[in-house]
C-alpha cells in the first residue's frame, strides 16, 4: 500500500525516539572486533576472468568474523591511474555478491568498488552469494536471516554480518590501488543497515552512503509493517512467545538507530515515504541521530522500498565525488 | 486452487515413475545411521508439569544426529498399565513439538505418544521447536530449510532430520512402558516423508502412517507446484543455476519414493486430490513403491494440504487398533 | 496485516465505550429463556465409541431454544473418580462439534468437558456440526450466520445460540458426574461471545474463559475491520441500506459489550493486539465493563486472531485450577 | 485466469457427458410443482411509485413453493398497448429483484418484464431481496445457498428456487396484459440455470434465454473450478465427507444437463470460453443435451463469466423479436 | 478495505482545504473553450436502430475540443411529447458510451438523455467508447488517461475532455426536443469531476448530480489512497521525479476543489466512507467548496466506490424532479 | 505461478506453428521503412554529464518513425581505442532509456552501446522516458501500449516502435566510432521482440540477442496467458468484440513468429520454462521459425520472465565476443 501510513514529514523531520542501546554496547563490539580481527590473516585478491574490458576485477577472499572466509569483489577501473577512492558496497536481504557485472556503476564512476558477499544468503532469485555462514548455534529460527540465532548477541546473524562488514572496510583499506583514507561505506536496505554499522564500528570510514536501511528502530518497524523481513521478526515473536523481550535485548546491540549515534563520517541518507519494507520514521530514527555534523537526507515522496533507486545514484555521484575528493 | 490439477486417479493409481535413489543410497544411509547411533548416549526422560490430569509426560532429550541432543515429548496414559503400542510422530514443516497439551491424541486412545522436536524449525506462529540444527555448513540458502546444506548428502538438512527420526524410533524402544514390537511411527506432510524415512531406515517399526507426505518425487514436485516448500527449491535452483544438478543428486538420497521402496511395515497412507503443497502423484509415486503388502491409501477427493485431517484420525485409530493389536 | 492498527494499549486498558443495551434487554432475555426451559425435556446422554481409551463419550441431545433439540460430546476422564468440575464449551464461527478426538484438552486436564455443537455452521472445512437451526423467518441475508434474522431480535440468529449456551450449562448441571458447583464457559472468537453471553445470562457459572472473543462493540467494530465475519455485516448494511439502524438495534441485545455488564464469574479474557477479526477495542470495551471483580486479561501483542492459542491453554489451566479448586 | 483452461471450442461443441438425472426426477417435480400449485392463491400485483414515467411498474406477490409469498417486479411499457410478449427474468446468485430502476431493458424493448426476486438471497451488496426462504431444514451448511439443505432433494435450496420459477411463470400468463403464449424465460448464471429448470419444468414457455449458466455438469465443475459459488460445494463436501454422495444424488434432481433434457422450446445460450465461474464445459454439457430443435449458442472466446454482456443483449433482442413475434 | 481510512464525517463535514487553482485558471478555460466551440461545427444527429421500442435514439456526433468529433447517444422517451428536460451523463474511467441499451435509467424517468463518449477510453471490458483522442503531444505516460499529456495544462488529457462535456451540454441545448433551461449534468467517479466541471464551465447548467467524484483534491487523495486510477499519478510521479511539481501545477487546473467554488447550480452530490478509489475527504474538499447554496451530499456509510448505487438513484429521482420541474 | 505450464520442453524443441504473416507484409514495411528514412535527418549525438568516468556518454537524437525524434543514450568506454563492435539496445515494456548509469554492461564489457528510448513508455516506476509518440490515430485503447492504434497496421504503436529499431541501427552505423559491420541488436522481453523485428527489417545486422520475446505467437499468447501485457490485448478484444480480428490481423505484420522467418544474423535466444508473461511456446515458435542457421537458444527450466537474467548475460558475453571478433 504505497500511501503515507507513517507519520507525516513535518514530524519525522524531528523524530528523535530514545535510544535502546545496552550499556555494554561498544564493550561488546570492541571485543567482538578485537577477536575477529586477531582470528583474520591478509586477504587474497585473485583475478576474475569477468568478461569485461574496462574492469579488472579480483575475487576476493578475507577473514570475517572469528577470521572465517568471506568473498567479495574488487573492481578496479582498468584505465584510471594511482590509488583510488573506493566504495564498499553491503548488499540487501537475500542478495548476494552475484557476479562482478552485476555491479558496474562505481568502477564507471571512477572507483575502486569492493561487494561484500553476505554470508548464507543470495538465494532467493537475484544476485547469488557463495558465503558459508557457520552458524554457532542453528537455535530454531523463522525462515530467513533475521532471526537467525537472536537468543542473544553472541550467536546472532548480525554480530557476523556486521563484523564481516567492518573487516571488508579493513581488507580494501589493504589493497595498494585503494587510498585508505577515502573509503566509502554504501548499502540499501539491509546493506544500508551494514552500511551504517560498518561506519559505526569501523575504522575511518571516510563517508556513508545509506538509503532505505533497514533493521533500524525494530521495536517500532515490527509494530507498524507487516511486510518482510520485519514480518519474520513479529512470525518469531508470536511463536516463541517467553523470548520476545530476549530477542529485542539482542536487537537492541544492533539496532541501527543505536549504532547511527556512534558513527561521525560524512554521510547521505535517503527514504521513501511510502515504504512499508523500511519504514520511514524507522529511517529518521536512526539519521536523526546521526553523529556526524556532515550529513543530508533525500526524501522520495511517493515512493516504496525502491527509494530514490537511480535518481538517487545520481545524488550519490554528487556526494561521494564532494567528499571524497 | 483446490481442482484437481494433477493426473486423474486412475492414472494415479498406477504411477510409477523411474525410482531416482543411488547407487550408494543404502551405505550412505548405513554410514549415517551407525555414526550417529555410536555418537549417542543414552536417552534423558524427565518428568514434566504439564498441567495435564490424564497423562503423565515426559520431556525427553536423546542423541539424534552425531549425537546431537534432540527433544521430544513422551506422553503416557496415566491410567493404563502394562507395556504401551506407541507412536511416534513427526511434526510437519516449520513446526515443532510444541506443548505436550497440543498432541493429545495418541495417549487418549491408549497409547505411548513420543513426539520429536524439529531440530531448527518451530518459528512460523505454531507449534514451536526448541532443538537446535548445528549446521555444518553454513551455506547460501533459501529461506526455510529444505535448501539448507543442499550442496551435498552429507551436509544437507533432512540427513540430521531423518537421523533423528530413526533415533525417535531407538528411542522409545528403550523405555520401559514401550512394548518395542509394536512401534508405529506417524506423521503428515513433512512428518510424513519422515515417517517414510524411519519407516525404511529404523529397525523393527511395526507400522506407518503417513498422511500427505512432503519430499516425494522431488522432480516432479517441483515442476507442477509453485506452493511453499517446494518453491523454496525452486527459488535455489532459480539462484544457483549451475548446482542444480547437484541439488536433485543429493535430494535422491531422501525422496521419499526412493526410500519407499526399502519400507515393509504395514502401512496408512492418505492422499488428497486438490492438494497443491504435496501434488498426489508425488504421493503415489511413494505410495506405489512402497515394498510392504499390507498397505492401503485413503482418497480424499475435495480436499487440499489439510487432507482427511481429523476423518483420517478416524480411520488411522481403527488401522493401528488392528495392526499393533 | 498483523501490525498495531487500533488504539494503543495503554488507551485499550481504560476503553469504555457507552453501552448501547435496550431497556428491555433483560426482559428479552428472560423472557427468551423462560420459554426454551419450559419447552426443553430432558437431555440424552448416549455413550459413543469414540476409539479413545481415557476418554468416556456421550452423545448428547438437549433441549436447545425453543427446545429444539441441540448436539453436543460429552467428554469424561475415564479413570478419574468422583464429581468433576465442568468445562462447557462453545465453537468459533463455522465450526461445530466435529469428531471428540478433536476436543481432547480438558477432559485431559481432568475436567468434564461438554462441547456444544453450533446450530446450521459446521460446513467450513474443519469440525462439522450435525445440528440443524430450524429458522423462523428465512429472510435474505448475507451468506453466512451473522445476519440470519437480523431484521429483529426475536428472529436472529444469535438469539437461538445464545440460548442454546444456556441451555448447555444447564445441561452439564443435570449430569450425575458433574459439580454444579464449578462449571466453567470458555470459548474463542464467535465461541467467546457465546460464552459471554452464557456466563451472563446462565446460572451459576462458576468462570468464564474468554478468548478473542466475537460480537463485541459490533457498531465500532464494522467500521474498524473488513474481516470476516465482521464484513458481513458491512455488506448487509450496504445492501439494505433503509434496514441498517433496526440491524444494529437487534444486535444491541446480542453485543458482548451489553452483556459483560451483567456477567459476575470469575473471568480470564485474552485479547490480541494485531487481532483485525475481533480487533483488540471491541474486546477490551467488553473486559473493561465485565461486572465481576476477579478478572484478568491476557494480552497477546503480536497476535493476530489466534491469539495466544497454546501458550493460552496453558494460562487457563492456571486460571481454572485455581477458580474452581 | 482468464484464459483457455477447459476443453477446446471443437470438443465443447460435441461434448455430451453421460446425463445423470435418477429415475424419479420427473415425478419428483410432478409432485413438487402440484402440490406448491394447489397451495398458491391468486398473484397480487399492486401499483408501485417507482419515478419511472415510460413504465407501469407492479409490486407483485405470488405463491411460490408451497405456496410461500414470493415479490416480484411487472414493469410494463406505459405507452404501448393490446397484449405484450413477456420476459420472465431470474436474478445471479446473491442477487435480488432490487430496484425495478434497475430492470429496464425488457420494458424498453417493448415486452412486459417480470423480475423474479430470489428467495433468501440479495444480501451481497448489489440487487437486494425482500422474499423469505422459509428453510424447512436448517441444516448445517456452508455460507451461501448452494448448500442449504443438501441432505435431500426434499429439502434442498433449489427444489424451493425452481419450483418459484415455475410459479413465476404461471404467475404472468394470469396478467391480463401478457400474451400467454408468448412467455419467455431469461437469466444468466444462477438465473440462467434457474431459466432452464423453468423451461424444462414449466408449462408453454416460448423461448429461453440462457447466459453462461450455473448449475450444470455440476459434478464436473465442483472439480474443475475453485470459484465462487461452486467452492461452497466443495467446502461443504470437504467438512461433511460421509455424506458426499448423498449431496450429488440430491444435486442431480436440479443438474441443468438433466433438466435441459426435457426443455423444448427455441434457446439461445451464450457461454463465455474463459468463465472460471461456470465453465464451458458445463455449459455445453447442458447445451447439448437441450432438447428443442431451435437452439443456438453465442461463444465469447475472450470473457470470463461476465459473458457476452450487453453485447449479448443486443442477440437477444434479435432472437426474441423473431422467436416471439 | 472497506472500512473508515479517512477523517472522520465529523470532520468531513467541515473540511475545507485550501484552493489551490493558479491566478489564470478563469482565462485559461475561458481562451480553451472560445477556441473549441469557434472550430465546432453543428452537431449531428442520425437515427440509430438500437432494438428498443420505447424510446428513440440518435447517434450524436458534436464538435468537442479543438472541434474534434465526439460521440454520444441521445435517447428520447418515444411517448412523452413536448420539451424535455434533459440529463447529460459523462461516464467512469474507461468506460464509453457502450450500447444506448446500457443507459436506460433517464429516458424511462421522462427525460432527454444525452450519454457522452469518453474519448480515448472505453476498452477496459465494459462500456466501450468509440471517439478518438488525438493526443497532441503523446508524451511518455502511465499506462491509463490520468497522465496523459500531464506535463503542462495545455496538453493535458482532461483539458481535452472536460471541453468535450461543455460542448456536451452546448450540444443538448441545440437539439429542438430539449428544454435549454432545464439541463442538468451527471456523473459518478471520473464522470461526477467531469460534471463537476461541466457545472462550473460550462453555460446556464441548470442543476448537477455528483456521485464520487474523481479528481478532486489530487494533491490530498494520491498519498492516501493506492487505488487506480489515481496510483497511475503516483506511479508517474514515482519515475518522473524531476517533473513532480508541474504535474500538479497542471492538476490544479483540473481539480474539482477548485472548479467547485466556481459553480453553482443545485446540486446533489454523494460519497461514501469507505471508498478508497475516491476517498471521502477528497469529495468533501469539492463538496464543501461548491458555490451553489443549493446543495445537499448523500452520506453512504458503508460504502466503497460504488457510493449509494441504485439508492442514490432514487435519490436523484427526487432531486431532479424537483429541481427541473 | 512458475511452474510448467505450456508445453513440455520435448515439444517446445520442435514447435513450429503455420506462421500468419500477411502476404503484403514485406511490402508494408518495406514502404514503412522507405518513408521514415526520407523523413529522418541526420542524428544528433550531443556529450551528456552522466558523472561516469570510464564512459563517454552522448544524448542521441535521431529521427525514428516518419522523422520524429527519437532519443537514445550512446555509451563508448572512454579508454579503449579504434572501431568498436556495437550492441543496440531496446528496452522492455514500460522501460524508457532511464539515466545512462543504468545501462554499463555493455561498454564495460568494450562495446558502444547504444540503448534506444520508447517512445511514449518509461512511466512505470523504473527506467524513464522523454520520447513522445505523437499518435496518428488516438483511438479508445486498453490502459498500455499493446493496443495503442491497434486497429490497422498503419496506425499501430509497433509499427513506429520497430521503425525507430531499424532507424536505431542505421544511426550506429552513421557514427564514425562505430564498425558498421559488426552491429548487434539485444532486448528482453518486448525489447526481445523489438530486436527480432529490427533483425528481419533492419540493413547487415550483424547479430541478434534475444531474451524472453514478447509480442511472438501473440494468437496463442492471447488465450495461454493472463499476465500483462498479453493480458491487455484480451481486454481489448472483451471490449471491441466486433474488432477482433481486425487486431489480429494488424498484430500479424508484427509478430516474432512471422518476423523470425525474415531474419538471417547469427542469434542467441533465450527462453523460460516457467515464463508467464512471454510463454515458451511462443518463444520458442518464433525461435524455430529464425532463418538464420547460426542460431542457439538458453532453456532455463526454473525461471519466470526474469529468465536467464546475469546468468544469461554472462553466455551473451560469449556469444558476441566470438560472433562480433
Amino acid at each position: 500500500m504505497p500511501v503515507l501510513f507513517d507519520l507525516p514529514l513535518s514530524e519525522l523531520r524531528s523524530y528523535r525516539p530514545e535510544p535502546s542501546g545496552p550499556a555494554d554496547l561498544d564493550a561488546f563490539w570492541r571485543a567482538t572486533l578485537a577477536e575477529s580481527r586477531a582470528a583474520a590473516g591478509a586477504a587474497r585478491f585473485e583475478p576474475y576472468d569477468s568478461g569485461l574490458r574496462t574492469v579488472d576485477v579480483y575475487d576476493v577472499t578475507f577473514g570475517g568474523y572469528a577470521g572465517q572466509p568471506v568473498r567479495a569483489w574488487l573492481l578496479l577501473p582498468r584505465h584510471i591511474e594511482g590509488r583510488l577512492p573506493c566504495v564498499v558496497q553491503f548488499v540487501g536481504y537475500n542478495g548476494g555478491r552475484g557476479f562482478p557485472h552485476e555491479y558496474l556503476t562505481w568502477s564507471a564512476a571512477g572507483y575502486a568498488h569492493l561487494v561484500m558477499d553476505n554470508r548464507g544468503q543470495g538465494s532467493d532469485g537475484h544476485t547469488h552469494a557463495v558465503t558459508a555462514d557457520p552458524d554457532p548455534s542453528g537455535a530454531p529460527q523463522t525462515p530467513g536471516y533475521l532471526t537467525r540465532g537472536i537468543g542473544s548477541p553472541q550467536t546472532y546473524y548480525y554480530r557476523r554480518l556486521f563484523t564481516d562488514a567492518v573487516r571488508a572496510v579493513d581488507t580494501a583499506r589493504t589493497h595498494p590501488r585503494i587510498d585508505p583514507d577515502r573509503i566509502a561505506v554504501l548499502g540499501a536496505s539491509q546493506g544500508g543497515g551494514t552500511a551504517i554499522a560498518a561506519a559505526a564500528l569501523g575504522d575511518r570510514v571516510a563517508a556513508a552512503v545509506v538509503d532505505v536501511p533497514f533493521l533500524c528502530h525494530v521495536r517500532r518497524a515490527v509494530r507498524i509493517t507487516d511486510d518482510h523481513p520485519y514480518r519474520e521478526l513479529a512470525t518469531w515473536c508470536r511463536t516463541h512467545r517467553h523470548a520476545v523481550e530476549r530477542a529485542f535485548a539482542t536487537l537492541d546491540y544492533f539496532d541501527g538507530m543505536n549504532l547511527a549515534a556512534r558513527a561521525t563520517a560524512p554521510a547521505l541518507f535517503s527514504v521513501a515515504l511510502m515504504d512499508t519494507t523500511c519504514p520511514p520514521s524507522t529511517v529518521f530514527a536512526a539519521y536523526n541521530r546521526w553523529a556526524g555534523a556532515a550529513k543530508d537526507i533525500t526524501v522520495w515522496p511517493f515512493d516504496g522500498h525502491e527509494g530514490g533507486a537511480a535518481h538517487q545514484t545520481a545524488e550519490q555521484f554528487r556526494f561521494l565525488a564532494a567528499t571524497l575528493a
